[in-house]
C-alpha cells in the first residue's frame, strides 16, 4: 500500500468513526503534511482519492469538507428482538419469486447478490485463464479434481497466514462456490431434524439450506453494527440442543455488522465450551472498508470447532464458481462429501484463480474495489437521506456492497417489492430474510453498481412509493 | 463420416457380432470393392482403420485376418442372482480406501474411474476456452449462473435432436457434472429412508449417494451384455415401495452392458405404469463402438417421468465439470435444487464447451476416441487371455472403456487389489460396486489408457497374483 493511501484511510477512518463529522472542515494539506510527517503532494494524493471515494469534497477558496452523507444521515436499525424459538423453515418459494424477477437486464438492479460485473478484473481474469491451461500438465485435469489445484490451495493458505490463521495445508477443501462448502460442512455436522442456530437477520441462501436438509432454526438476533446477540445465544445453547452455528461474524449479510475482535473471541469461547462447531460464512472479508482486514472467529481456533467458508464469487470472479473450507477436524470429512456430490470444482476455473493470486495483483484489485464500494456506499446513503421518509433507519456497514433499511412499521415491503418492480427497481424485501417471516417493513438495497443518474432516479422513484404507505 | 470410416464400422460389426469369427480372412480388396461398390484405395483406408483399432491383422502374401483378441477369448461373466432385498448402504470407507490407493500417478491406473488425459483434445479446449471468454458480455458471468450458457444449453439440445429425443429447452438443467444432476434428481425424488432400484453390480458412487442420502437400495441383477433383468425389476416394483430408478441403460458401469431398443421401451412402459421416475445415467452415451448412438430410454418418455444426466467428463472434458440434465417434469424443482447447493457450474467452463461444441470438432474427436478405446479393449482382452487363469470370464462391451473381470471363485477382489497394489497396479475390486458387499472374485480393470509394453506387464503381473490364488 501506498503512503497516500494509508493516510487516505486514517482520514476515513475517522470520518466513519464520527470524530471527523459530516460538514466538518478536513485539516488544511499544510497541517496534515506536518502532523503526519509526509510531503504535501502525498496529502494531496490521499484527498483526491477520498474526494474519490466520495467521503470529502473541495469548496472553492475553502479546502476540504467532509460530506454530508459519509456518515449516515438516517438513523440504524434497531436491535432484533426475535424469541428464539426453534422454527420450522419454509422460505424458499418466496425466495424464488423474488430472484425470478432480476432476470430482466433493464431492472434497476438493487435486489440482486452481485455487485456489478464491471468492478472485476475479468480479461485479466481472462489471461491468467490462458496462462493456467497452458501450464496444467494433462494428468492435472484429474488429479486436480480430487485435492484441488496445488498452487491455488497454496496461494489461499498464504492468505490466511498474512491474517494471523496459521493452516495445515490438508484443512484447506476447494469447493464449488463458498454455498456449496457451506452445504458440505452443514451436513457433516447435522442430521434432519436437527438444530441449527442462524442470525436473524439472516442470508436467505442460509434458509433454503436448512430447509433442503430438513434442518430447523434458532434465530439468533443481530445488532446493526455489533453483530449477534451473545446472550440469546448462550441462553439457546443452554436451553436447546443446538447442533451447529452458521454465522457471518464480519459485514454480515444483509446487515453488514461486523462483530469486534473481543467478541469474536468470546463467541469462540462460548462455542468452545459446548462443544458446538461454527459455520463460519466469511464471504465478504475481502470487502472491508477500513485498514485491514477483519480476524475471523477461526483465528481463535484452537480444536478445529470452526470451519470457516470463503470465496472468489464476490470480489474477484463471479461465476467462476471457486470457493473453500478451511475446515477444521472436519476437513476430511467435508472433502469426501464433495467427491460424493459434485467430485471437484472446475479445473480450469481452479487454474485460473491459482496463476491470478499469483501474477495478476489481486490486492490492488481488491483496494479499487473497496473504494469503489465504499464511493456507492455514500451515495446511496445521500440519496436514502434525500428521498425516503425521515423515518427510515438504514444501516452504514463498513464493508460490502448491501445496505439495510428498516422502513416505517406501516411499510409492507413485499407490496413495496411489487410496487418498485412494477416501476424497473428490484429490492430484496425483508421477510426472505427469515425463518418467521420477520422483517415485513425491513429490505435489503444493493450499491454494488456504479452510481449514475438512473440509480438516483429510482432511489427517488422509491421514495414516492414509501411516501405512499 | 467418410465412405472408408462407414465401411471399416460395417466390417467391425461383423466381427463384434461373430459373423466374421477370430482368426477368419477377411474378404480380399478386390472381392469387398466389388461387394460394397467402392474403389480398391477407400477399402485399403478402411482396413488400415481396422488395423490401427486392432481388430484386424495383415499376414505377408495372405491378406488381412481377424485378430484372435477381436472377439472374446474368455467367456462372459455369469448372470448375477441376488435377492432384491432392501439394504442399507455402508461402502463409502471402502470406496475411499480404493480411491486413495490411486493417487500415486506412476501406479498402472487400470483402477481408475478416468481415461488418459492424453485421448482428450486439452489445447483446442483451452482456445475454446479464449473464445469463449472473450465473447462472453460481462453481465453474462452473472446471468449464466442461473439459466446456463445459452448457447451450450442450444448445442445440447442439438445433439438431442439429433439422436431422436425432442426436448423443450426448460427441461435441460446445466450441472457440475452429471454426479452433481444425479444426486438432485435423486433428492427431488426421495426423502431419507426411501427405497430405490440400482444395478447390481452398481457404479460405486451410486451407492455413496445412496448413503449419504440414507436411502435404501434394492438391487437388481444385470446381464453382462442384455442389462437389468426386467423380471426382477417388475417383481420388486410390485412388491415394495420403489420410489425411483437409477439406472445405465447403454454402457452400464462397471459391466459394459447395453440395453437393446426394445428392452428400453420395455422399461418405460414398466416404470410409466407404476409411475416411478427414472434416473438415466448416460455419461458413456458417447463412447459406443457400433455405428450409432445408443437410444436412450429418455426417447420413449411420453410424460417427464425420465431425468436423463449427461456429461463431457468422461468423452471431452474431465475436470471442467460440466454435466446435465434433461430433467422432465421434475427439471424446475432440480434447477431450483441446484441454485440452493452449488448456485451453478463454472461460467468460464460453459463458454468454453459452447465454443468447442461448435467449432471444435466433436464428432471428429468423439470418432478417434472411440477408435482409441476399441483398439486398447482389443489389447487388454487379448492380455487377459494369455496371462489370466483359463477360468476366468470376461465381459466385451460395446463401447466405455472398462472390462468386468469374474475370476475362478478362489480369488479374493480385495486381497487381490492389495496384492496388485504393492506390485505398482490399481484395480477396482468388486465390493465396491455393491451394496450387499458381493462381487468378492470380480474386479473392473480400465483399458482407456494407451496400451504399451508396461500395460502388457502389468496383465502379465495380476495374472501371476491370480495363479496364486
Amino acid at each position: 500500500m501506498k503512503r497516500y493511501e494509508r493516510l487516505a484511510d486514517q482520514i476515513a477512518a475517522l470520518i466513519r468513526s464520527g470524530v471527523l463529522a459530516p460538514g466538518a472542515r478536513v485539516p488544511s494539506v499544510r497541517h496534515a503534511s506536518r502532523s503526519h510527517g509526509v510531503s504535501p503532494s502525498t496529502v494531496f494524493q490521499a484527498y483526491y482519492l477520498l474526494e474519490d471515494r466520495g467521503l470529502i469534497q473541495a469548496r472553492p477558496r475553502s479546502g476540504y469538507f467532509v460530506r454530508e452523507h459519509a456518515r449516515q444521515l438516517l438513523p440504524e436499525p434497531e436491535i432484533g428482538s426475535a424469541q428464539a424459538q426453534p422454527a420450522e423453515v419454509d422460505v424458499s418459494e418466496l425466495v424464488f419469486s423474488v430472484l425470478g424477477s432480476l432476470k430482466d437486464p433493464d431492472t434497476v438492479p438493487f435486489g440482486s447478490a452481485f455487485p456489478s460485473p464491471a468492478l472485476f478484473p475479468l480479461a485479466r481474469l481472462a489471461r491468467s485463464m490462458a496462462h493456467g491451461l497452458r501450464d496444467l500438465a494433462p494428468q492435472a485435469v484429474i488429479a486436480d479434481m480430487t485435492a484441488g489445484n496445488p498452487e491455488l490451495r497454496r496461494q489461499i493458505a498464504l492468505r490466511y497466514m498474512a491474517c494471523g490463521v496459521r493452516l495445515p495445508p490438508a484443512e484447506l477443501v476447494i469447493s464449488n462456490g463458498a454455498l456449496e462448502a457451506l452445504n458440505l460442512c452443514l451436513q457433516c455436522v447435522t442430521q434432519p431434524g436437527d438444530l441449527v442456530a442462524i442470525e436473524a437477520p439472516a442470508f436467505y441462501a442460509t434458509l433454503q439450506v436448512l430447509e433442503r436438509l430438513k434442518l430447523k432454526a434458532v434465530e439468533i438476533p443481530v445488532h446493526p453494527r455489533e453483530g449477534i446477540d451473545l446472550e440469546r445465544l448462550a441462553s439457546s445453547l443452554t436451553r436447546l440442543p443446538v447442533k451447529a452455528c452458521w454465522f457471518m461474524s464480519s459485514l454480515q449479510n444483509p446487515l453488514g455488522a461486523s462483530m469486534s475482535e473481543a467478541k469474536k473471541a468470546a463467541l469462540y469461547e462460548l462455542l468452545q465450551r459446548h462443544q458446538v462447531p461454527l459455520i463460519e460464512d466469511d464471504v465478504y472479508a475481502e470487502l472491508y472498508f477500513g485498514a485491514q482486514s477483519p480476524r475471523p472467529v477461526k483465528s481463535f481456533d484452537r480444536d478445529g470447532l470452526v470451519m470457516h467458508c470463503g470465496s472468489f464469487s464476490k470480489c474477484l470472479a463471479p461465476g467462476y464458481r471457486v470457493g473453500w473450507v478451511a475446515g477444521g477436524r472436519y476437513a476430511e470429512q467435508i472433502g469426501r462429501l464433495r467427491l460424493m456430490t459434485t467430485i471437484s470444482p472446475s479445473v480450469p476455473a481452479q487454474a485460473a484463480l491459482a496463476d491470478y493470486l499469483q501474477h495478476g495483483g489481486y490486492d490492488r484489485h481488491l483496494r479499487r474495489l473497496r473504494h469503489a464500494l465504499e464511493a456507492q456506499q455514500g451515495a446511496m446513503l445521500a440519496a436514502a437521506a434525500r428521498h425516503f421518509p425521515a423515518d427510515t433507519r438504514v444501516s452504514q456497514p463498513s464493508g460490502g456492497y448491501f445496505l439495510w433499511f428498516e422502513f416505517p412499521e406501516r411499510v409492507d415491503s413485499l407490496q413495496l417489492f411489487q410496487l418498485a418492480l412494477a416501476q424497473g427497481i428490484s429490492l430484496a424485501p425483508g421477510p426472505i430474510f427469515s425463518a418467521t417471516r420477520r422483517f415485513g417493513n425491513c429490505a435489503r438495497l444493493n450499491y454494488g453498481h456504479p452510481w449514475d443518474a438512473r440509480s438516483e432516479q429510482a432511489m427517488a422513484t422509491l421514495g414516492r412509493i414509501l411516501a405512499a404507505f
